[in-house]
Parts: structure tokens; C-alpha cells; sequence
């Protein structure tokens, strides 16, 4: 356990870099104990530990820690209030061939808002769905802001970016599905024993016309006339609760 | 229409004051077009509009409205990028006697985040419940943000304060449920011929034991072991989704 006190040493700068998306190219901020312990259980590799607790450190003394002062945590903490602990770990990396062996995976196409995709995440988990694949510009899910919306689930679902190239190989193996406001399939009939890509557009645009005209069908969630539509991550939980409802395992 | 160019206006800076709560007693700020045609749909009554533009003013003209500059805008604007337009209207009031009509009532506990408000208010809207009633010390209902995340649907639901001790005349005519992460019951299963008072309790710490204890029963969501919830409003969503499912008329 090394002590840190000030706030213009190296480690500390370069771990406050790492709330700019471009210098999280390998490294990632991780910020509370139950994220961490999250990334721990999901074997992510552990760079250094911070925190103001000496006995919460010493929780995790097979790391590299740094005992820091406030001012410290104020530094490189992502909130208003710093978390009681903060990690950098390397980001995880998940290949597109795992991907393959999966049965169920959702798609979101160019989402903007960090707190709709960590909740997504966190949905997506509670619900069974084996992998997440990003689509187009999306925002990075690695932010602070994503991972807390994920509330300690962004490392237990793997997280891939993926081209239409890929898709289309997808497509041999695997049913897309749309989702979309005005379908006349009812989400509560879906039932697909073949393995699927369950396709979200972003909260502005809905699903581009380029995956739109690539899925084999598409879904709608019913609701009261003349109302337009559900807060996005609303409806990726109501349509992934369906999903589970009718085949949990 | 009346040309306002000074950010130093009194009815400028009267607006600008409605960014805070304690000044929002009477009046609250609407931006944006849609926000401002649903008001006027739920016949709010319409103070003053303020508009950079002159022809999308020019739709609004039975009303008192001023033509103002960008800096004028963005002064009395709560957001980064301010909206085309931006009304100050009365603040909606409905009286607890008409919520003894209702038979599908949302009471929310204690609710302290904007946007989680704003989403369940749209959630709501979609799944035709009557009204909503808050309790305890929950996020100001009219708040920008609130307004801005329920997308329409603030002025379409009704929405009150309440006490305990006007839930206790409501056990009478209601049923009082309660929803919580670990209830034998499951959403799916829910149908309920009487109308009835639907509970959420807040992001942090659920419904508050004075609440629990009122209640008649308690539901809950299925998901996958391991995953300890869901997001407030998708937990929401769902089981209003489910409830219309069950009984949409």
C-alpha cells in the first residue's frame, strides 16, 4: 500500500485522463466496491486500486493500492461525490467468435444516451441474454456514467462492436429481429427456438433502414392509442422480460 | 407579439427564477413545441410565450407572446441547447376527489430522480393508468427535466401529493399493492377486477416499511438468479405493461 497525497502526481494524472473517452483506448475507470468486486469475479485484470479507507484497502491487498486523501479522490473520481474506492483495470475484449456460440443477442443501433445503454446492460442481464453487440455510433460502454447506469452487471454480459459485414454471416445462423413502434406482431407472441439478434434503434431514429431491411420480422410492444412511444431502455426491458418469460433458459 | 432583446427584462428574469423549485409554486416553464401543444391540449393555462422565431410564434398568437433574440432564449432556457420555443403556464392542480374515480392508480415513494419520474409518467401514459400520486419526499413533478423525460405525457395524467392518512380512506374503495424484488407472486399473474393503488418505492431503498405494511399484497418480476434488480422506471415499465396487458380497457 502506497500513500498518494498529491494530486499532480503521475498516476493520479493518468488515472483522471481516463474520464476522456480517447485515453480509454486500453484502461478503464472503475468506480465503488461493488462494481469492482463485479470486475474482480469477471477475471478482468486489475491495474491499481485507490481509495481513502485504509481498511478497505486492505481488502484487496494482492492489487497494487494507493492509499489517497480526499483531494486525491476528488481528483479522479467521475462524480460529484467520490465512490469509497476506485480501480483501473484493463478493458475487457471479447472476440466476435464467442458471439456465434450465442443464443440470444441483442443489437442496439447508434444509442447516444450512456444511461439508456447501462440500463440496457443491466436489463439484458437480468433477462438471460448471452451478448451485446454495438451497432453504428454508439456511446463508449465503458464510461463512468454507463457502467453505473449497469449497476455491476457491464462485466458480466460480453460487449462486442460489430460491422454489417459480420451481420450478414450472423444471418446464416442466427434470426434478426426488429423492434419497432408499429409492427403488427405483438411481443407477447414471440417464441424462436433458432438463436436471434434482437435488433433496439436509438432513442431520435429508431433502427436505421439498413437493419431494418435486414431482419427476417419484426416486433411491437402494445400500448394505449395516441401515445407515441416508450423511453427506450423501457421498452428494450419490457421486450427482453417477454423474451425471458416465454424461454427462461 | 412584443420584441424582448435584453436578458435584463424583468419578464426575462422572472422566467430564468422558474429553473428553481421554490419558484415554481404557480407557474412552470414548457420548452420545446410538443410539450407546449400538449399543454395547451390538457387546457393549461398559457401565461407567455417566448420564441426566437417569429412564424412558429406566429401559430401561437391568441396568446401573449414575445419575439426574442438567441441570448434572450438561452437565458430563460434550462438546457445547454435551448428549444424553439418556451411557454410559462399555470401549474396544473387536480384535486384528490377526482383520483377516487380512478381505478388504476401509480403511487410512487419517495422517487428522487428527475428522470426516472418523468419515464414512469410516460410508461403510465402508454399503459392507460389514471392517475399518479406521490409520496413522501419525491423529485418536483414539474421540473424541466421531469417534463422533458416523460415526452409529452406530464399534462395527459393526472398527478397529487398524498398522505397516509388519505390512502387510508383509499383502502377502502382500492386494493393497495405493493411491488418489491422478492414477492412469491409473480407480475404476470396479476389481475384485478377492483380498482387498486400500484406502489414503487424509491431507486435506493424500495418501498418505505410504513407503505409495505399497508399493502394487501405484493408482486414482482421474474428474472435470472444472480441479477439483484432492474432499473426503477424499466421495473416499472414492466409491470405497467403487464397490468395493461391483463385489463387495457
Amino acid at each position: 500500500m502506497i500513500e498518494i497525497t498529491s494530486t499532480s502526481n503521475n498516476i493520479v494524472k493518468e488515472t483522471a485522463k481516463l474520464h476522456i473517452k480517447k485515453y480509454r483506448n486500453e484502461c478503464i475507470i472503475i468506480e465503488g466496491k461493488k462494481a469492482l468486486d463485479n470486475a474482480i469475479e469477471a477475471n478482468l485484470t486489475i491495474e491499481y486500486i485507490f481509495s481513502a479507507n485504509r481498511d478497505l484497502l486492505k481488502n484487496y491487498e494482492k492489487y497494487q493500492t494507493y492509499l489517497a486523501n480526499e483531494k486525491v479522490m476528488e481528483k479522479i473520481s467521475t462524480t460529484e461525490s467520490p465512490a469509497n474506492i476506485l480501480a483501473v483495470a484493463k478493458k475487457p475484449e471479447y472476440s466476435i467468435e464467442i458471439f456465434k456460440k450465442f443464443k440470444r443477442i441483442v443489437l442496439l443501433d447508434n444509442i447516444k444516451d450512456a444511461g439508456n445503454l447501462g440500463t440496457i446492460i443491466r436489463s439484458a442481464s437480468a433477462f438471460n441474454i448471452d451478448g451485446i453487440m454495438l451497432y453504428g455510433e454508439c456511446t463508449d460502454e465503458f464510461s463512468p456514467k454507463t457502467i453505473r447506469s449497469a449497476a455491476g452487471n457491464i462485466f458480466r454480459i460480453p460487449i462486442i462492436h460489430c460491422t454489417k459485414e459480420q451481420l450478414k454471416e450472423f444471418k446464416k445462423t442466427h434470426k434478426m429481429i426488429a423492434t419497432v413502434v408499429n409492427s403488427q406482431n405483438d411481443i407477447q407472441n414471440f417464441n424462436s427456438k433458432e438463436p436471434f439478434i434482437i435488433m433496439f434503434g436509438s432513442e431520435a431514429d429508431g433502427l436505421c433502414e439498413e437493419l431494418l431491411t435486414f431482419c427476417n420480422i419484426s416486433y411491437t410492444i402494445p400500448m394505449k392509442k395516441g401515445v407515441e412511444s416508450l423511453n427506450l431502455a423501457v421498452s428494450a426491458g419490457i421486450i427482453l422480460y417477454e423474451i425471458f418469460k416465454n424461454q427462461p433458459d
